[in-house]
């Protein structure tokens, strides 16, 4: 029970030495790759830089308690940040009190959010984000992330929430673009693509093995970091109009409050509400992904709260949203780290750094981290999934397509509630019409099948409807408009039988219609009769009076009910 | 064509002397009928008198060109009276300008709605308002009518939108009670029921048919206004505090110009669709069951149009939101109306009213009006339907619950709003966790059925499961949970048949699960197979690279997969 709650309990008494050197190693290799991401995702999120430090050092040691995933890496993720970027941005101004309360405060919430999800194991809510909506948003946000760090390239000011917004504000301020900067910008930006696509070929040429030169790979921004910052301390190019990161303070996360201003929560519930679950479920399909490689198990539920701790912590600790990044969490993965423990050796390193390391950073230009930010998300950027959908199912498409343009044309907000609410409808929709077949029989079987699509036998004086969905409010009075249109065409008729193998269940509404069918049938001189209900749904009609007022019977199969009802040859 | 847009021109052509006497005769005993319930409802809306018998003149006359039914009549109805006093009470205080301005945008607005989802043939879109929904939601509103005329039969002010509040202010106000009102409005409530219950058996014991009988005591109200008006002038009972009707001015429809304002228009967009909405769902019910008394058609479609031109018509002549009423509409029916002519004069006998009657009702007392308000409403209020849902579907309970209880407790919009969100909420939730069961070979045929519930045959290399649901976004994780949970449990298994005869469509997010559980269970060395599988989905599979990847087969039937998969004796 304990064990259910504190996986910590699961997996720490069986630590040894072996997994402890593992884990070190692990945690020196994510401390150096973290240090310039953290710093980096701060900026994204319009936050000072010390904040993206502060959010990856207690999250890491509660999701080490409480998670269920050996190998995750928990902290600013780049989606998380713009979202938060995003949600506070419209209650406070950039760089007051208040944007930096805002952002404690959506982690709070956010915390408490995922908290209660995981303990009312309500993580199944993250199912009504489809796999394409998530794809599309995920493409989209990565597009809105790299145009909105372009200012920093550029060395201009320029805002907005959405892809157009931030082109519109980039073109007019184009007049104050900053050489220097720029220079340092597209030669970080260049170096790093060089580094995620050359590097690990050339390392592997000079003799490393696969594993290490994709680990060594990482520290490609760390270079970056390390380059420009000499080259701005060199060439004193801060006076020169290249902004810097300047002074972070030199401490450790320090105790803070989250407001509990009834206003602010109000403003900040829905996207409090989607981060939670947009982190979850990018968070969740990292974790699966590398537990599956090692059999390992994961518990959504128990990540919720693994998560939620996470978010709390980061609340009161100077930070703001995390989540289970799929970068770090890979980094974290090839390097070997075993437990959780490698996280926590990980929040030791990031808290010396903090302590020790921030006053090296000041001269860091905000374009490196920008360059950065700009390589990371670009390879979050897949539209292939508009074209698997759109072969596939035109439904599908049309969610995908609704979150990309509006994700892009109004802001994440807008397009990740678009997708999901875009979805849900389009399956009501379906399920509002649902497929209805005439069948006949398959001669020499038992089988019936469509008479469109088959060659079978019917009888004049019987139709056969097989509704291949369950009975709802939605599609109640579609099915009831079909059966007496058709039926009132046909004089011949003296017997309808509803085939219902694909009824799964009949609420009360279609119920309702089921009682006016038989009745408007009995009205034409026409008998109702079922076949082929399913247990559950049967177990249901037999508590109500309709079996009492169904002028027909309810037959097992379609065979036996066709048998009974006409003279045709069902014998094999 | 053009007789599916007018269908005037369909049965205008027949019309005939017979019909046209006919007609007449329903007219009159409609006008007698309608002029105190315009009066009262209008009371009902807040808004003068004269504007419920503005909302029944050009309203009708529009009906009968565009609509389908033969005997729908329309004007203000109690609920959509309720309504439209709730959404308007939000931007504007009773009887000011402002006030009757947003009742003729609302009409307006709710017109567009009605003739835009009847052109483009959205009047599916009004089965998402279940059964029970709708029926809790009349119930509940029908309570609060009642409650909101208790005012005007004890003559005190008092005002809310709902139970609590309507309660609450009138206990606030109880010390002003007037006794002469009191007694006005206890008196003809009591006449009312009276009329209601036991007239109609006196008046066939007198020797009138049980058909005109029914038509007679539609007149009471008729003589509650007669003698109550008689008694306030002759006892001077207007200069004791009884609350009169007063002046009425002496005019035909004026011609109004209804608000576009951007600002108001969006305050009222959601009332207005929520009226169209239950407006539509109501009047269409009252015209198919009178059409299915005589065997005619109503066009859902058509009556959206007919029912918009009608609002639209209400909007420029001083009206109100309209709808086809049950009460009305069967006393039309039942007086013998046999076309929308019957409609037209009733329109002129109430044109006539306007312009002559309206100097009668000036020492009218409001009590009378709201005493033939709350016998009417009463009529509407049914609970047995929580009993109805709690026997057959909790789901079902839980919305009308949920309806009852917020119409009751917060409002209209917000009770409606929450049924119809919450049925949707509960349909996905359902569909999300599907039924998935186990099923074995019944000895000696070809049916497989659900192991815990039948004496089957299985074999231990071979699990078959039978998933009893389309599968979707929301349930396509349950369904790799569930699967890879089972096979991992039991070593013994080599095959894995997903049984698909109740599956009507794969989704994108659902295909995705269906390649992981197919990858993962070669990675265990399970083959998967799929049988039973519909024609559409089946199409769609073999647009995908999913067949190919597919480790197992796709069998037309369980019977075959089982015979080929395993030596179990299959033969009869």
């Amino acid at each position: 029970m304990l064990k259910t709650y504190f996986p910590i309990l699961d997996w720490g008494r069986a630590y040894n030495k072996q997994a402890l050197s593992n884990d070190l190693i692990a945690a020196v290799i994510v401390t150096i790759m973290l240090i310039p991401q953290s710093l980096a995702y701060a900026l994204l999120a319009g936050l000072p830089p010390e904040a993206g430090i502060y959010a990856s050092i207690l999250p890491i040691i509660l999701y080490a308690i409480f998670g269920t995933s050996r190998a995750l890496a928990v902290g600013p993720v780049a989606v998380v940040s713009l979202m938060t970027a995003a949600a506070i941005g419209e209650v406070a101004a950039q760089g007051t009190m208040g944007y930096a309360l805002a952002a404690l405060t959506l982690a709070l919430m956010s915390g408490v959010i995922l908290l209660v999800m995981g303990v009312f194991k309500l993580g199944f809510l993250a199912n009504f984000l489809s796999h394409p909506v998530i794809a599309g948003f995920i493409t989209a946000s990565g597009i809105i992330i790299a145009a909105s760090q372009l200012k920093h390239i550029l060395g201009v000011d320029a805002s907005g929430h959405n892809l157009l917004e931030l082109v519109l504000s980039l073109f007019e301020h184009l007049g104050q673009v900053n050489l220097p900067t720029l220079v340092i910008g597209v030669t970080a930006t260049g170096f790093l693509f060089w580094v995620r696509m050359g590097m690990k070929p050339m390392l592997m040429r000079l003799g490393l093995s696969a594993g290490a030169a994709g680990v060594a790979t990482k520290a490609g921004p760390v270079l970056a970091v390390v380059f420009s910052t000499v080259a701005v301390w060199a060439f004193g190019l801060a006076d020169q109009g290249v902004r810097i990161v300047g002074e972070v303070p030199q401490s450790l996360p320090p105790l803070t409050m989250p407001s509990f201003s009834p206003e602010l929560l109000r403003d900040l519930a829905v996207p409090a509400l989607l981060i939670s679950v947009i982190g979850f479920v990018e968070s969740i399909s990292v974790a699966q992904t590398l537990a599956a490689k090692k059999r390992q198990r994961i518990d959504p539920d128990q990540e919720l709260i693994g998560l939620g701790a996470a978010n709390i912590g980061a609340a009161f600790t100077g930070g703001y949203p995390v989540t289970g990044g799929f970068a770090r969490s890979v980094v974290n993965y090839d390097a070997g780290a075993e437990t959780p423990a490698a996280g926590a050796f990980t929040a030791v390193g990031l808290a010396i750094a903090a302590v020790a390391l921030t006053p090296l950073v000041f001269f860091l230009p905000k374009a490196t981290l920008a360059a950065t930010i700009i390589v990371a998300v670009l390879s979050l950027v897949d539209f292939s999934v508009l074209k698997h959908s759109w072969n596939y199912s035109k439904a599908d498409f049309m969610a995908v397509l609704a979150t990309i343009l509006l994700t892009l044309g109004v802001g994440v907000e807008v397009g990740v509630s678009a997708g999901v609410i875009l979805s849900v409808l389009l399956y009501l929709y379906r399920t509002s019409r649902p497929h209805i077949a005439e069948v006949g029989l398959v001669a020499g079987t038992e089988h019936f099948r469509n008479i469109l699509r088959h060659e079978v036998q019917t009888h004049p004086t019987l139709l056969t409807i097989r509704v291949d969905e369950s009975l709802y409010f939605a599609n109640a009075r579609y099915l009831e408009d079909y059966i007496l249109n058709r039926v009132s065409e046909d004089k011949a008729l003296k017997h309808v039988v509803l085939m219902c193998p694909a009824v799964n269940f009949i609420d009360l509404s279609a119920l309702e219609s089921l009682e006016a069918i038989n009745l408007r049938l009995q009205e034409m001189g026409v008998t109702l009769h079922l076949s082929e209900v399913k247990g559950p749904v049967m177990d249901r009609l037999q508590k109500t009076h309709f079996l009492n007022a169904l002028t027909g019977q309810v037959f097992l199969s379609q065979y036996q009910a066709t048998h009974e009802l006409t003279p045709l040859n069902v014998a094999k």
